[in-house]
């Protein structure tokens, strides 16, 4: 119990600090701020500089933050994250087998609308149609949101498009890098994978209870750590760029653009969302292969998605099939 | 791992047991049955003795069950259980919170197309919508199924009905009695609930991962003992008829129903269900109030359900709303 009031004064303390980045903030105004006694101020001080923290301390100063261990921390994203909702409420883990998992197991216990699982190293992350999804200690974006959207079950897999395009909007912003869309929930740079998006419904007959969506951005590995898979050619924006990103501002911008858009989704439908995710789709037009789960693959040309973000393909015989859900193979 | 081989050889001699109902059977022929001595056939009969089972031992003939124990095990409803998939596999609890909540969760972890979770008593039943649902201990059914139908997500809710169908069928070939179907997942007994249901989806994107019906029933309760809800009304087969249900059989006849009207569904539609379904409903042509999740109160006349399984409400004005998910409320 004791724990647990010291860790929340912890992660108070440090949210103060990075709200106040490149100034100094006094012991006293710290313990006023946070109601506790100026002696907790400096053990927790203490502490998070043992967690690798670089805290300057000057007196009659007070306390700057120089920098923060690689890797993520629940205090970097919140402090002054500029959304309503979504991140607002954090679950975080230095490591877990997947977010995805830990998200399904608390949205069904309740965890409210927004809530964001985070960790700095997942495990046993979770992949599309049981595919696995590789994630490095500190160097990834691996996180679940949650969402419980007042929405009929069928219109959900829409969200994975918007989500989409909520990853490839935020990596331009940060990286400059345009990158393209892989129906139903890639996002690839020259080919060569950097997200997976995995959307994951909970309904009771036709009510939604919840939306989990979880992203896997493929930010800091270097060259030489990218894990090839059979199916798909991966990269990381450093192994593009040559750059580093910080990983804190780089979820709170996916989450302010995320937010924005989700927003104009439920006042104004898809058709808010279909001419941005068509603007990056990169096999509209082209010959593909389709591997449904069931293993029978389908071939033709990608013509578009309807509505309801179905993907429409037009086989040899000039006929329409909707595609539901399914592996893409093409030759680009 | 002793102890769990153990527990294997007594399940699958009780199964034996329940198959040869009626018959002596001897040590020797279900030691040869099941690979094991008949020092090990004898001591797991003594374990089965002491659970609580009447086990006739006579020289030379065998062993024969006379009766079992109040409330169910999972042997009494595998034996002879003529069902292709649904509850080939079991997972029986003596005692559980929920079998829903297990049943998602087993659900998540791979169980196979079929699978049912059963349980003597249900402490923390899940209702629909949030509302909870009591089981007291060995006298009613309260059980989840797990399915794995090749649908789009919109269909799945046509499910609950296609349950509602199943359990007044099952109902009226072991009791004799006409129930009523209450929109969407309620059955009625001259306005007195004696079944709930309560469908819940886990889908990743557009497909569908499971399907997962909990099915409460209201079986042998004394009727001093049924709980009284706010909204409803309760009873029980037995506080109508005066008669004590036997378990397992009442289960295994629900299965098989349940199976046959679900390869008929998967075959042709929901065309092949909607009839029944309409025969049995009970609001049709009624004014009913109608709760949203949201708190919103609709009114107006019940005027059937469409393809999708969705209420057609007709409204003051002569319009029709389509109402997906909600409490019913109305005057009988």
């Amino acid at each position: 119990m004791v724990q647990k009031m010291a860790n929340q004064s912890k992660k108070a303390i440090l949210m103060l600090l990075y709200e106040h980045q490149d100034q100094f903030l006094s012991g006293q105004r710290i313990s006023e701020l946070l109601g506790c006694s100026r002696t907790a101020v400096w053990k927790q001080i203490k502490a998070l500089i043992d967690d690798g923290f670089q805290i300057q301390s000057v007196q009659k100063k007070g306390y700057k933050l120089l920098s923060s261990p690689e890797g993520l921390n629940e205090a970097a994203v919140k402090a002054g994250l500029r959304t309503k909702k979504l991140g607002q409420m954090i679950y975080f883990f230095d490591k877990i087998g997947s977010t995805q998992k830990e998200a399904l197991r608390i949205a069904d216990e309740g965890a409210p609308d927004g809530t964001l699982v985070l960790t700095n190293e997942q495990t046993q992350g979770r992949g599309r149609l049981g595919h696995t999804w590789q994630s490095q200690r500190g160097t990834n974006i691996a996180m679940s949101l949650i969402l419980r959207p007042d929405l009929p079950i069928d219109k959900t897999p829409q969200l994975t498009l918007l989500t989409a395009v909520a990853a490839t909007e935020t990596i331009e912003k940060v990286t400059g890098l345009s990158c393209g869309i892989k129906w139903p929930n890639d996002i690839l740079y020259k080919g060569k994978k950097l997200v997976g998006i995995l959307t994951e419904l909970q309904a009771e007959s036709t009510y939604v209870k919840a939306v989990v969506i979880g992203i896997g951005i493929n930010v800091n590995t270097e060259p030489e750590a990218i894990q090839e898979t059979i199916n798909q050619v991966a990269s990381s924006l450093h192994a593009i760029t040559g750059e580093h990103y910080a990983l804190a501002p780089f979820i709170q911008s996916f989450l302010v653009l995320f937010e924005k858009l989700y927003e104009q989704y439920l006042e104004r439908g898809f058709s808010a969302i279909r001419p941005l995710w068509e603007r990056r789709a990169i096999n509209l037009g082209k010959q593909i292969k389709v591997r449904q789960p069931g293993g029978r693959i389908l071939e033709g040309v990608a013509r578009g998605i309807n509505d309801d973000g179905v993907l429409l393909l037009e086989k040899g015989d000039g006929s329409i099939t909707r595609v539901y859900s399914a592996d893409i193979e093409w030759e680009p």
